[in-house]
């Protein structure tokens, strides 16, 4: 039995969305700006993909939505944008984001600061979230942005978005939200909070990869990262991926639609799941579930390297991550777990575990007995556990993470 | 019959090129950045694409080859990137470029013009090519790149991207090509010529939209257009489009291999529909046959209009173009046509046909037919052709485009 359990770092495309994608490689393949029949012959499927878009983020029409290349895009977009269109020629020169982004939140933020740019990265609490008082305290007259992530890749904590907007609202802020683990995931409505730019990655909910989007709250201004013709109205150069676009459409038409009745019977999986591997000594689960995407865990067992763990499960058929794929090929510690506070050597055993709605029971099933095998083998041969043995069965005793 | 002559504005899958795509969307779809086996299965693929695409181009080992988003992407990484890197914080402050580049590199300019670099458009000559010696005349101790399109999306002529690249070798400033129109149509050798940047498109190929790709000669530093993880080598940051890398491999192999005679065919096909339709009085191609992609023709045609040629055309189930797709929304004149020193009312009589390797005899047979019929409804009822009239079958006088 294979069994995938990285849903958070990618995703199968559903066939059902391989299926409306198909006819535009080879059949409906026009540029859709040629102007003869070949061309627009996929402009009702673009506005298909558009509608189903916005219907899943209920947004406005005034807003405006912009297909991307992935989530990276977008948020790259945002971040270089606000600093052309805010930051130069301006008196504001700061921006507020947290510690515990994707890298290409973190990894931009970093490129601004060469350029001049103030960032202050926000620590999370306990529970690995972004609190709202937080972000208040950090705004200033200077402060441009304010960029926190919808829910976390590695943890899946929500933070308090509405919240969030509110202030920035108030404050007269903008306010940018990476959501490529929410949507799909936990319902996203974008008329009832307020959020200026919000990033969106087909590939995270069952659509194909090479294609996201960027939300611009009331269409307003923002300058294009990539200059060109006049795709998009002029926000997006490039020819359109049609196939990719109208995947992207499907995808979210199918992740987003029930989506409250898919996400309870995942959680039922995911939290059989988690109950079970709670049942070893010294396991530790990062955050509340009810404040958490139904479909992530994010666990650490005492002495088990996560890389250990991982080739282990590896061995098994079973695929899962020691935290964001995008620095996997690194072997370092967990950043979130240091972020909430763990010890180095704890932050080295966290394991993430992220079903999808195509995870079975018998999956679950599987992984429960191959991963409790896992543990104690790893631990037989654990230095660091040893060492820890005494505490066994106990709490131990400094630990800050949340303990199940 | 349907009859698609607009090569130059996007492509056809191959079907061949679709067929290797499709496993990696629902059976091999894991991130290539994860660490299990469902990740790395994609792996052997995504070398293969590489070392297709590294053969392709006869790109040397110590090159590097980054997969972007399209061409698009790839031009406003290396502009962006070279203002970034090498005019920021340095005494260089000016591009070198043409008036008759695509969007992508016209548009970056301007945005680069008001970050303050000094960009100079130079002009093509009559047979709309950009002369090596021109570029070497305006190239000052200033000048950080020149980027010259490597053939002409409108036109099809090949610009001497040969003689450029030992200029700019010889005054040490970096040279970038957009060869979104060479690569498949031409021999594109880059062991032979020297350039720094090359952009390239799938879609342009018989591959997939979304995906494309930049040459850098060896593997020199040029910042990020998009910062983040560790994709590529830290180069360009994002989920690998894995179906797309892959479907690009394939498209470019299967269009290049055999490239010579592949062009030839394709050249006998253009070449017997140009002969023909230039049997009608008062038409002109831009530029020699000989120095132009072998499927491309611009032609105008005295007192009638492009975009009602387009109409006429399409009315009988031909795609064509008046130009580039990316500005086709917009009526205006053909701005290469204007640039090679058309009068206006003469601009706006261009339509480009860009035939394929898919393009049958039948098919040119069923164009040539409708579109000399086209020619005769449309000059009927031409206001300019009635007035243009007692030139009919002589020489339009103040023509500067190359008659046949």
């Amino acid at each position: 039995m294979q069994v995938y359990l990285d849903n958070n770092a990618t995703t199968m495309v559903d066939p059902l969305v391989v299926e409306v994608m198909l006819p535009f490689f080879s059949e409906i393949y026009g540029n859709p700006n040629s102007l003869h029949k070949i061309g627009t012959a996929s402009h009702p499927a673009i506005s298909k993909a558009i509608d189903q878009v916005y219907t899943a983020l209920n947004a406005a029409d005034a807003d405006d939505i912009v297909f991307t290349s992935c989530a990276t895009e977008s948020n790259n977009w945002v971040l270089q944008s606000v600093f052309i269109d805010h930051v130069l020629n301006s008196d504001k020169n700061h921006i507020v984001t947290t510690e515990v982004e994707h890298p290409s939140i973190l990894s931009t933020c970093k490129f601004l600061e060469e350029q001049g740019v103030k960032v202050t990265y926000l620590p999370v609490n306990g529970q690995g979230v972004v609190e709202a008082e937080t972000v208040k305290a950090f705004i200033t007259d200077k402060t441009a942005l304010v960029s926190v992530m919808w829910a976390s890749n590695e943890t899946g904590m929500i933070n308090p978005i509405a919240e969030i907007g509110e202030i920035c609202k108030e404050k007269g802020v903008l306010f940018h939200s990476d959501a490529v683990q929410a949507v799909g995931k936990i319902p996203v409505d974008l008329q009832s909070v307020h959020v200026d730019f919000v990033s969106m990655s087909a590939h995270k909910f069952h659509g194909p990869k090479g294609v996201g989007a960027l939300y611009i709250k009331n269409s307003q201004a923002l300058s294009p990262l990539m200059h060109g013709g006049e795709h998009m109205g002029g926000r997006r150069s490039g020819t359109l991926n049609v196939p990719g676009i109208v995947g992207m459409g499907k995808a979210i038409e199918l992740a987003t639609t029930n989506i409250e009745e898919t996400s309870a019977k995942i959680r039922v999986k995911r939290d059989r799941l988690e109950d079970a591997i709670l049942e070893l000594s010294d396991t530790f689960v990062v955050g509340d579930r009810d404040n958490r995407t139904p479909n992530t865990i994010l666990i650490s067992i005492r002495g088990v390297e996560g890389e250990g763990m991982l080739w282990d499960l590896n061995n098994g058929q079973i695929g899962a991550s020691t935290g964001s794929a995008c620095a996997s090929e690194d072997l370092e510690a967990n950043t979130v777990m240091l972020a909430i506070g763990a010890d180095n050597e704890l932050a080295h055993t966290g394991i993430r575990l992220s079903l999808s709605r195509f995870t079975t029971d018998s999956e679950v099933d599987y992984t429960i007995t191959h991963f409790k095998d896992a543990v104690a083998r790893l631990r037989a041969i654990s230095s660091s556990f040893a060492i820890q043995k005494p505490t066994e069965g106990g709490e131990v005793q400094e630990c800050e993470l949340h303990h199940h």
